[in-house]
């Protein structure tokens, strides 16, 4: 593997740049620049100035024939520059993740065959369970089942198991696929804007743990569901996608939490991708999402 | 006109039948057994029993060839056999409508629309606004336009106005196409079931004044709209039809406000054509609605 | 287990009754009298008289405290009277299935994760493929896999094969999972009204073979998918539930294909589910479902 | 008014840019540095590459205090040196545009509705129609109404009159709002890419005359919309946006045709808000479409 990665420095490489700043005149030219100068091409960019918090958005796939080392130089002096936070990385590169479960199985069945047939870019390096009820979908998919059961007086080392392997492996991204407990705020502060929940329900509508039979009970005509970045304020992170799906009164509790669970799966999803693009860049307690 | 109802008792009538009852065996049978003696036929129909509440709905399009006497008749038996609430009425009547406005005309201008070409089953007597910036729109589409500005000094009386109007012109609906003040818990009692009002949001999310603002600070990915009847309770109200649309952190309030008229007039006017059909059974605090 | 079975005949069933004739007054008043005469009662039913046929089509959910028995005899009865097509069987009895398929597994993914956990009511026989391919999909969940290669040489011989299993397992219905072979006129006869076929494509556009490329280079704005009964004539089948998705101008034809890859499985799984749970009615070359 | 116009040149002025070319480096750094000489500002940017046709295509909003004139000339050099198509304009400015119709209001009716009350940025100069019917809609919203009769013998007259008008008034864009004439090739030339229809089917399926007389005999479960610019290959024409709405076996032609109308003037709102906001590119057959 070493001797393969002794190849020129120089060669081609595809990558994606992500930057937010303080908007002021220049920073898209700035940019440009440092991808000019160093032979390369924009392929796809977008960019966005939110006048209500005054900051400057972009995300850039950049065709690189001299390989990542110039843009990561230049884009070091731009940064300083322009008091710009940014990230560069490899266009597709997979994403090291951890799916976290309880015992539906429905994102995490969705997330791994999306993983391996469509081209999500996450590579799944455990599934962490506190039930051991979905370890055959992770070995039918190949991946390693860790269960770490969590009670009041086990609660404290599981997290403590969770963050070794989260750092052992390097893992980053955590995604919350109908896991039922809630990260202790250690956790969400080490991962911040790495930790990606699925919520059932349509938020800010129905916080509770039963938003279905509430969603019932009320009548409503949609039900939906919300991923959204976790904070340690439970139900208020930053949003990153929504949908709904039309119910009528015909339709149980039971019913409902089956027409909710594909909303849930295909939001998640949808999600997991649009972040492993870096396609989202955080926005104070918003997003800014360039989709395609 | 009462030349006019002298015609034979025994012509032809297209009738639209809704019933609601504690759910026990033979109703359906009862309502058909009706309908067979005296010769009619079954155009459509749907019955729903909502084990939850013990009730039993149904709605049928009829055929009646020796007219509505004999059904009305037959029904009001089997009413007082199943304790059940029934109302017979001609398929297609149009329903004697008021439209209430404040300044905005989306909804009203829709509801017109539709009214005139798109065969929305309303007979508008008057739209009626707390200001007069929409009476030009009532005019264009030959609507009487009344003007009822309410302040503290004059609510009571402009709810009396109101009333009376209700009373003499035989209003059987109240549309509140985007009115900006509450109705009273008199006119509310007085018209319950009959007054539909669109609330800007995706109930119960977001149920204060500003929803378009609070969907903007919260990041939402999608804003919609909820038609319910209104009750002394705002904005808790039996829900009728909801509908979202898409919107993305580009999106201003503005770009909401427009985005969210889209959704409101679309939900508005398929929750009056429901209710005018017949379509909308009330269930408790919840609605059964028999779509198409 | 024989024990139980060992109780009276008039032991309780819950039933689905559908029912289809030339429409003429009394078919409802005549089954809801078999019902009530048999003790029985009308959980949910819905009806619809269709002017351009002069068909009439009923579906009801039954509770019959004396069983199935009286029903039958009764229907039978109200069949010959009124010259109708009718079908009784257990409310939520499972459909013995077969699915077949190719290369492709989403769409078997999802149906055999909703048959395991959202009570989609199939009892799946087996899943047959024409290449092995999906052979570990087919026994992660615990259901037996076929493969009956298909060549021009052994195409008479395949579906020799597959009718004998269809014949001996008592198969009700054959669900083309993305199946890429075409059945022969006799299969399609043999099992009319009880295939359903997914067609990647929002039908009647793009009926070739390559419908996602040719909506990228039509550079359409959505794309979608069509659930329908295999008949002889190819693509032509009745309809039976379409949906769509948004699609940009920087989809490639491959993000197309996973984009169409969720709209194909929603499709398909409500498809399967609506004509398992007997809402599906064939009215001609259309269908009358009767969706909840 | 021209005395207006003697104001400083260095006045601040918003702009947008749209710009395609071959994709080559260095297009992106070119112009931002164009507006960064000029000390102007990107405020919201995106841009594509289409790997299938080598062409790159970028929009741009600009804040440039110097006012317009340095951007257009930085911009000039630019294209020549990039061999590239670009166009700059005020944001925010209205096109003048001409609303063609015929018998039917509702695209009409809406599009009137936008510009007045939801900023929807056209300047319209008349309403043509080959009919008088709509001449009350456009009083109503203040525009002229032009009523040029289309028939066999003054087909060509009338072409000439609408050629006429678009070059005395300075017409930008045309709108075919159920217009139901088919415009001359000379018309179609000379407006290309200017002149939006909206076709009421989801094209590619239904070309015909009774889309939903042979979308009701088919039995689909959708109807769909479509807005696309028109060409001389009638109903070919690049696709800008699309939509569809669904439908029940229970939905007669008419009903189809009252739910297509309100998927058709969203659809053709929708696309005339983005060409208006210059927010379309040609690209060949397709359009690439910066949406917000």
């Amino acid at each position: 593997m070493n001797l393969v990665r002794l190849k020129p420095m120089t060669e081609n490489a595809q990558l994606v740049v992500t930057l937010s700043c303080p908007d002021r005149p220049g920073i898209v030219h700035a940019v440009t620049g440092v991808i000019g100068e160093s032979g390369g091409n924009v392929i796809q960019s977008q960019q966005f100035g939110d006048s209500d918090t005054g900051t400057f958005f972009m995300r850039v796939e950049v065709d690189s024939p001299k390989g990542r080392a110039p843009i990561d130089e230049g884009l070091a002096h731009v940064a300083e520059e322009f008091n710009a936070a940014y990230r560069v990385d490899d266009l597709g590169r997979k994403l090291r993740t951890i799916i976290m479960v309880s015992r539906e199985g429905h994102c995490l069945t969705d997330l791994l065959y999306r993983q391996q047939t469509q081209g999500l870019p996450i590579d799944v390096i455990a599934v962490v369970g506190n039930h051991p009820d979905l370890a055959p979908v992770a070995q039918f998919y190949g991946v390693p089942f860790l269960n770490i059961p969590v009670t009041r007086d086990t609660k404290a080392q599981a997290e403590r198991q969770l963050l070794d392997l989260i750092t052992s492996e390097d893992v980053e991204l955590v995604v919350l696929a109908r896991y039922m407990q809630i990260l202790s705020d250690e956790v969400c502060r080490a991962m911040e804007g790495r930790v990606i929940n699925i919520h059932h329900s349509f938020l800010p509508s129905f916080k509770g743990a039963r938003p279905y039979a509430q969603a019932h009970e009320r009548g409503v005509k949609l039900i939906g569901a919300t991923a959204h970045y976790v904070t340690a304020d439970l139900d208020e992170g930053p949003i990153i996608e929504q949908d709904v799906t039309r119910v009528s009164h015909a339709d149980s509790t039971p019913d409902m939490v089956a027409l909710g669970q594909d909303v849930e799966r295909r939001v998640l999803a949808q999600a997991v991708r649009f972040h492993a693009e870096r396609r989202v860049l955080m926005n104070g307690s918003r997003t800014v999402v360039f989709s395609r």
